[in-house]
């Protein structure tokens, strides 16, 4: 089986392995202190353009998205997102969890726009019971979306703006931030999200590294005693030099760029296949994970050779799936790929 | 400098970052379902001479107890500690977190005992409004503890007796159970563990692993949905390849146990430096964690070339303090550290 | 002005005055363990005709729906409600804040429906990585409904047959049960909630009481320990005897039932004025809350002497808006009322 | 029997159920929003000559205890109190279910010190490693304290000075406060806690009414949003008037200091004769309850006609109990209960 269905399935990438190789003999103090950690911290502040920002380093996504949310929020606050949203539907209820409820609004192509996030918040403050409902108080977003769409600049100023106006914070989830980096239709940079948000962080799991994500404080008002929360969260590693080490080789030489740069040539790859095939596609994305629609015949021959996602049943028995790429991805895979989709459509393609 | 102060001052054993890069090209599925985990299960039950358990990967320490705390207890259940376990004075109030009393029993040499734990049960249990307080309902302890000291068969068999008699399960915290197993006073065997407990830990982070921890539910009517927690509590890896990879490492050919012995001879040879010396001890440890007490002028010249733990200030400028050793702790540096222990005591010690 | 905006706005009914008066001298047991609350459980149990229930007195509705969720989900489990269910929207997410997410159902006139539950479900369960997402364990629904619809006897048996299937409890928040037993349309009696539901409560603070809600547990499960819950949840009243001493004033000679006539009395004149006038209805309710669409004018001159709540702002500058009645409205305020809303609707209406 | 055993034996003063009669027919709007509220704050801000103070009524001490803390603390901080306070033991852990740890600090005749508190914070903060533990950041006391003794006014200055040196909120528990208020050995007036806490609640429950707790919120900082917090931990009255109408009742004309200074008369007569007979008390408490130790005769005798709190077992089959007196303690119980000590006394006393 040729695995197509995340971009976690390989280990890390071999110069992280060397980087930890190297260095594995000395000694250092724990819990995120060391000069790797340091080093990397100042790296990233660098890429951002943006000297001031506090720059922790989490082991997971879910646990970062948790431990923002949860450091930021009182008690009778909500945050907003997308109902396809990370938080609103795949971390078993770990916002809820810490008290929170998640407040959705429908994803227009996996994506919610200033307009109706205003909607939430003047139908909350104009009801004169308000706090009768929890207090909409954050916004989050992820680039690239669940669905591998992505935030345009613009987009992004539009929310920026909305929230400064309501003196709420805008959090930006990059689990797969390098696959929007890399995109061709991307127009938001590192420089941007340090700019516009309040928070957001930087993903190292599923773009190379062994695991790790990199939180940015942007706003000040956000900064106080967040170690203390990574700690409740259990996101404080002992050995806190690896995510210093992983993320300092990810943004040394350009190397997140690069291999994210990868993961979207090959992406685009299996894009045009489908697409000359005839094959429609359930979202229009520029990124890593792909969404064709398939027939009943093409995706049970499909999955004899491959996984992917099943992400959505529709009528006539066309199911929407996913397949991503990384960095790992290997171009005779794809090839192989390819020329099966090609052969498959052909024989069985709706066209 | 030369450091002493934690199990967790260097990288990972150098077979785990071989095992690591030998496999790293592999595809395999995410969060722990892969091969190399299913054989780590496999290996952890039989050492525990228990294929019953079920046995869960998970990244840190405060994130185990945390979630397994969390997976048993009802809301208004609380769980009792010795006042210097882990769980009530050094996670920043994880276990509150997730809403849930720690109730303290002052601790004697690091540890509790049945007849204290009985005391807490029946003083709760007899009080006509017991519902105004919370409910005793679990037991936590760790081997070795958190000063180094051990449970014996006899008093880890009395604790189980007793949890069964109330009906509540006994949870053990093995952070550092290599220290444990691989110590000349020890009696309880990873058998035993499998036999008595409810559920337990074998700790990687401390021994050896670059992080991670193997949770063993022993107790059937503890494993159901354990997964759902892991995951809501950010556990729940992505790559999960490399949590087995490092525990399948530990557990082949006895490293776990072999590297754990390696910390406990250095931990001895320290030991025996402060004793001839005439220092006496906050704690009789017959583990890798060794609690001398120094005097000021001793503490200030072996502070100039070593890193240690501050435990706690005594009466007469004393100060308590803590050296740990580990799987990576280099003979050379003993040598130095016992040089100069014996100096310093010959020149400034209290004899 | 003349209320008509909620259940609430008067005192508590006059006999339950008389009874607290009455009793005021006796000297009693606090936290309800008092001879009027064992009293009022008798009373209650015999109208339920289900000896074995449990019956507790709580404060308030929100209290009651946060502790009875609270003391039966694990922490990754969620309860299932419509989306315009009372947790849902108007508890300021204090079902979140004890953990749980609640998954809602887009209502069909105020209720949701066996085959809708069915599909959350077997969606959830069929999901191959389901621990990735919030458990659905409970499904909650109330009776009226938020728009005063009521569930008829066969879709109540149809969800507590799908709970049952599925080992899930079904509990029903009956904050207005009283004005479900007096509609003419209803067929759901106390005996059916004490032999379908797992839990239900009865209303008192909208209909009659001063405040207080009896909550029954009918599923021995769900029994243990629950007085814990009560307390931790801030519900356990010191003075619980005027719980106890408001239900047998309630439940005594059939006064529960008597008083909630007079309010759908009271309330069908409402609705048939507005039908007559040609009003057209946002649900159409045979209980004591009720929703006609008003037009600008009718609104604006309505509201100069009347209040009501504003529930939802249709196009072409309409409003639905809810009039209500309780145990305590005045026919001659319902008298006036009418007089206006036909004069009203013969000079501005639409017909 | 007789009961001495609380203070919320008896139903509410008959001033209030007049004042509850007299007004039951009148139509107010809900949750806290009506005149009465209105009026009873004034009143009260007016008492404690303090007219910039948030003052909202609760239901019960619990709560009013949670809410406050909930609605303050950030989910790492930590609230300090006397291990003998009733957030420590006695609310089934309702803090810790918001997510947040006690404190605890040995308690001297039932109070803690600034000296104490300020090595709790100084231990915190000088700790390199802070982040792994739970933040000091509140401290909570009350007035008269669990044990029934009273923080005299240079006291509670030094408290107060304590947490603005650290920038932290003093809290204080005032559920019965009235009966310190009337104690003859009194120097903390109403217009001292306006002026040295951030937060305090004057108590109804134990002081007369049926029901309630008025919360005072001095610091403005604490004020915003709290309502939310009320509704979400289920303290918003719906009928919110009887609150407002009781501590109106309450507040005029110094209806509880009077009805205070009575039951801290009869206290002192239960003290007097106890003291004449020759017993010891736990704790020399000026207030409402008082703790005398009992030996084995004694304890069964009186057992047998009144009702009293165990409040804790000494050697020796000594008993120290708890007496308490009320706004409703009938002189001529408390005269039968002073004969009975006497004889008792003199035939099996100590002396």
């Amino acid at each position: 089986m040729i695995r197509f269905e995340c971009d976690y399935a390989e280990g890390a990438h071999p110069r992280i392995l060397e980087a930890m190789m190297k260095t594995n003999r000395e000694q250092t103090p724990g819990y995120g202190e060391d000069d790797f950690c340091a080093k990397a911290r100042r790296i990233i502040c660098r890429a951002c353009g943006n000297d001031k920002m506090d720059v922790h380093f989490l082991v997971g996504g879910t646990q970062a998205n948790t431990t923002v949310i949860a450091s930021i929020l009182r008690p009778h606050q909500a945050v907003v997102s997308a109902s396809s949203g990370h938080i609103a539907g795949h971390e078993t209820g770990a916002i809820e969890a810490t008290g929170h409820k998640v407040i959705t609004i429908p994803a227009e192509n996996g994506k919610i726009n200033a307009k109706q996030v205003r909607k939430v918040l003047t139908d909350h403050w104009s009801d004169s019971s308000h706090e009768h409902m929890p207090q909409p108080a954050m916004v989050y977003i992820s680039q690239p979306t669940e669905t591998g769409t992505l935030y345009s600049r613009r987009e992004l100023t539009e929310l920026s703006a909305l929230c400064r106006e309501y003196g709420i914070p805008l959090f930006l989830d990059g689990a797969r931030l390098g696959y929007a980096l890399a995109s061709p239709e991307n127009d938001v940079f590192m420089a941007d999200l340090a700019q516009l948000c309040d928070v957001f962080y930087i993903g190292g799991t599923k773009v190379g590294a062994m695991f790790g994500e990199a939180v940015c404080i942007v706003n000040s008002k956000y900064k106080e005693d967040f170690r203390y929360h990574i700690k409740q969260h259990g996101g404080m590693l002992a050995k806190g030099r690896f995510l210093g080490i992983q993320f300092e080789t990810l943004f040394r030489d350009g190397l997140y760029l690069e291999i994210s740069k990868h993961a979207i040539e090959q992406a685009m790859r299996i894009k045009e296949a489908f697409t000359e095939g005839g094959c429609e596609f359930l979202f229009d994305s520029p990124t890593n994970q792909q969404f064709p629609i398939l027939n009943r015949m093409v995706f049970t021959e499909l999955a004899k050779r491959y996984t992917f996602t099943t992400w959505e049943k529709l009528p006539g028995e066309r199911t929407a799936v996913r397949f991503v790429t990384s960095w790992a991805t290997r171009p005779e895979h794809v090839d192989a790929l390819i020329e099966d989709v090609k052969r498959l459509l052909m024989l069985y393609g709706d066209r």
